[in-house]
């Protein structure tokens, strides 16, 4: 495997959660929504499809896990995946916890609201309790 | 299998195109974008991790059939999907031929610009090329 390297973007917009077998597991830093982002360990990727049939079958694994363990943390309404890549071209995948109450409901929270980063301190506990339930799923 | 009914939504804004071994494949009567939709034939599910392991496999070779067959006849610039079912609780997926030129680029599509519906020539026809074009993929 050759070195990874994170999208800026990605780097900066995001936190590290947990390592799946084909992703890394990283937290949104916007504390307006529960949201996950997969990154497949695989720098050179664009398109879900551009994944091999094994590598597919373990991205639906872990995009499983994401939802659940958002599903059972925070009891959301609805689960919204999506794997778009218009303006961040390494491939990712959104894992969102969506509730009737937020400000982007019932469209998508892309380009909405602008990110409110988590202080520190709920930061961390986050994190934790999202690692913790994430690797109880996978 | 019980019988199948889609969500009235559904069943007014796409069209039949092909019929894969899990979703129903279904073009998006809107000519903004070439856009397909998976409605898997299980009308009680909202949630894609509500598929079973094996049911998740199969819905990804679709995913993956619907991406290459929009991506080889229209040449777009990426393929968005997502699964949102924030307005149709029904479990679809969305698989959209996305172009640099579209009204709704780089954000997503959903909520962007009203849906033109195709011609009914125009939209035969490609009904016809995307139905060929998929049963090549899968």
């Amino acid at each position: 495997m050759s070195e990874f390297t994170f999208h800026e973007r990605l780097a900066r917009d995001t936190v590290p959660v947990a390592d799946g077998p084909l992703s890394f597991v990283r937290l949104m830093n916007d504390r307006t929504y529960p949201w996950l982002v997969l990154v497949p360990r695989r720098s050179d990727l664009r398109e879900m499809h551009d994944l091999t049939a094994t590598e597919q079958g373990q991205l639906m694994v872990e995009i499983t896990a994401a939802s659940r363990c958002l599903e059972r943390l925070f009891a959301s309404d609805k689960i919204n995946v999506g794997a778009l890549g218009n303006l961040v071209p390494q491939l990712h995948i959104h894992v969102i916890a969506r509730f009737t109450s937020d400000p982007a409901w019932p469209g998508p929270v892309w380009g909405v609201a602008p990110p409110e980063p988590y202080g520190s301190s709920d930061l961390a506990t986050r994190v934790e309790v999202l690692r913790v339930a994430f690797h109880q799923e996978v």
